[in-house]
């Protein structure tokens, strides 16, 4: 049964997004990964928005560009935590979905990440995921510390090799 | 029967969103003034707005601030034109209801006036319904035209009055 | 006898501003397509627009650059709506002509849509002329009505693929 | 035993952090309320971001304004979910300290609220908290689920008395 | 006669412009000043521009607020050089103003002075005027001369005061 | 003997800044164009500036890019007018350079123009130049009508065109 | 003998500036506070500037609000370390200065502090000059470290307030 | 030893941050570059912060993009001057990196200098290191002032190259 709902606007998102199912596949968390429009199908959306804690959604992740209503929606929709990720399009840098999904009203919180950044989205709903007290929060606890440690490991082994070999030929190698 | 329904997010919108009101009022033309949260009452805008053309409202102004998906949820549910009046807040200077209204996907459109400008939006009203071909029409057509010629003599009159008395004493008199 | 004016202030507006005349044309609605240019056409453009009422124009498209005076000139000298659409540049991302229609005085408005939006400004005025009393306006109302199923049917099919084979291979379809 | 840490980089910032321990009382979850500069004393940070869970920390909501760094480095030091909450100074409007922690890179999320928006950090809070499958996270989810209906139950009492006496005495009995 | 013209959009701008009507009379240049608005009276600002050389006009300076097009239109009804001044509004610090009349399409210039900056559109109006061959233009270029000096006087004065008192003494006798 | 004198900070300016040689060449008005840095070489720059009236330079385009310190140091050490074109570099579009000439302070105007707007610079050095009462600057005059008027034509032919052929053909054609 | 120079452009600018000359003072390292504006006396600059290192001045302060040409024009003038002060104005919040200063070409740096930031700019002269490896340097170091140690003694110690008496009545004590 | 520490957040920083080093090598100034992520390797970047001095270390310059966090982390670890370098990503043309490390808390400065302008920070870490008394500072002092000296020449080379053959033939030969 999936844990997180991965919704996005148009399948022009889709690849931006599936670096949220990514992660939560290397996390083997179950997700339900939907293009839902809210400005082309609010009933729709409404639907899997209500049933979703019921089929056992306890996070949601909405990716949208432009005038990006739908984390909020979502949010206006399910109670548990929505991640909005602002996707960048042909003008304005991914701004106008940022401030359509980041300033939401007192009393409806979206968690927005970076724009673009629905890799993040992925990770931070496997931290949501690792706050409860059974032992799938703690699996996914200790995967994440993991995780941060393979991270930091990546970064050390490059400056290592930085200061083997100097910048000159660590940029060559890089090309 | 009410031909323009006016929908705000917040009641804290009610000063700005009353100048379409007034206006509508100058044009006699008939309206409907909901407050109605897209954030914190889905379903009651769905209600109010897939009903709107039913109870006669052809033309439909939201207002917003910050992440102002109203206007957009408000032309995602009813088929009409819905003009959209981004609301500035303590930051940002409304371009964040600018961009959450203005941005919206093909097929959905909004019809943006300026930054709390929603004076604009009920003149703009009138212009729509004033498209029609009966007589209603023609009557708002009528009146348009008499207030854009009122408006072009309270110019008019101002740069007579500077005219006469010079620039320094108009700063005084203006006081 | 021609419902809609478009007016570009340049040809190289025309493959952006076509859009509108697209949808026109999907809705049957009659346009009358010029390049007139605010700030080297002053004359050509007060008799287009001053005339246009009596040519049968309902609703004035005016597609601008940069400092984009066009469909604020059209607003003052049309009483009817103006639909304004701000189109990008090389620098600042449309941003110049979007204030420069956006942010009208009071009294005389501009419908504006999003940067580069012309085929939601072709809606937009198919949906003005969808709130008239008699038949054609009853007519396109319909075809707004099944432009929107279209619509919703379009993403419920790409996301019933979606659920059928999975985001990996969809996005190999997609390519 | 406190389940969330709210932290801010200074004590002009209290008077804004206050809002989301203020929520947390309402949902009755215990906070853990420190005043820490990741600035000024990066070695406190440290101790206290890697102690918290052991502490019973499960979310930390960081607050800071300008650079905003400390919410990236609660981010860096906590492997749970960090909320961000960018606080306005003088100049900027807070996009300054929103740029500082919404633009993480991957691996290292945290999930920014509005700018100011301190209330709905404490409620997203509540919501991930909720999302466990202990007696704890059902009440929270209960008590969130109430808070919605409270919310929306303002409006419509607000919308109601819009209703009843019109916009020009509603606007005067709000003053 | 007068050599240069000011005009502003809306009275609203008096204060605004008239300083560069002093400046003109420090220079003893004679000046117009009218009240034309672009977008309420197209025609007058037609009839006003284009006689203005005949009335012996050489130099414009147009004020505007929001979507500007008064400087542009200016520049599209006469032949010699326009000078816009951007004013600032309630939001968006002037850079509606700015870019309204900034980004004009090429053939159509117009000479952008500081937002708010009607003071320097003075200045550059006196320094276009210096740059002709009779007596009045030397007039003036000597005038240009002793008032840079003076600025120059103005500001050595200052800084022998502070070299003389301190800084903490000068705080106190700017208050 | 030059009229007007064109500086360039960097021979990277040197395609934009050939825009406003060509005008000005078209017009017949000669000019001496320079690269001299405001950074890098202040002493070539003031010589160059403070001996250009007696050089016969009556009017200065000073374009340049990212911190654009030249125009207002020409503005400094010129007593004539100074026009300034902001030139775009890899990031912010320009509007560092924009905001270093626009923003000059009271007492030192830069006549700013489009961001790589070389070409109305040539153009507002010409209408500039057409002030004067000498024989020169009628002659210029004259020259400023005619190209305004084959602006006009040349917009008015390809409108024709545009009537002849439909938008469909004329994209076609344009290609 | 003055080991600072602090220079600003204006004496509107010395309330902001004379907290670098304040933090200076709690050094005990000597400065030399001028006001020359490079747009208004260029050759003052230049000789203040090119005699400064003959002066013994190691480092220069620099604050300029608007078109900020003062740290970038010193930066020309004077081969050693210049720090940028951008000052905020009536509008555009500082970003204007900012840009004219921190933009500077290749080969021309200066280093710029947060917009009001003087404060900071006189610790990082005090850094500066803490780089040599004479006595005074090593007592800077010394100091530097001492100021370090009593911030974070100061947060600490609000800190502890908060957890003694909670962040309502930290609130009450504040104002 | 190395007298200048270059630390990068990230691998891909490495073409950017090698700038400085070219012009570090250029001045014989010995430097010691790290990759160290302050997101990723916090205990990394602290051991190798607060030993710097102790290893020879006078100045920092760090180079970060996105929520650039890592020159501020410097700042508050590392006593000396720390030169901040912004750079830009895919999005925001790096003005978020510039906000996250310019607007830093009193007590606590950058020195920022331009977007991706690592060479700027390269010179001015040698200015800093000039401003010492022994006889390294010296020679320092001496190769800037060549390296003025050669730009200089650089620049007039072009001009009267320019001066030779005119802009046309100019832009040809830069091809």
């Amino acid at each position: 049964m999936p844990k997180v709902g991965i919704v996005m606007g148009s399948d022009s998102d889709i690849v931006q997004m599936s670096k949220a199912a990514d992660i939560l596949d290397e996390f083997d968390i179950e997700y339900d990964m939907q293009i839902i429009s809210a400005h082309r199908e609010p009933d729709e959306l409404i639907e899997w928005c209500r049933g979703a804690r019921d089929r056992g959604i306890h996070v949601i992740i909405a990716g949208a560009g432009m005038a990006a209503a739908l984390p909020g929606m979502c949010a206006a929709l399910f109670n548990g935590p929505v991640i909005g990720v602002p996707l960048s399009a042909k003008v304005l840098d991914g701004t106008d979905a940022l401030y359509s999904m980041l300033q939401m009203p007192p009393g409806v919180p979206v968690a927005v990440v970076a724009i673009d950044g629905a890799k993040n989205a992925g990770l931070l709903a496997a931290q949501i995921l690792s706050t409860g007290d059974g032992a799938d929060a703690e699996a996914i606890a200790g995967k994440l510390a993991s995780y941060k440690k393979e991270m930091k490991d990546g970064v050390v082994k490059k400056n290592d090799r930085l200061q083997e070999i100097g910048h000159r030929e660590y940029i060559k190698e890089r090309k």
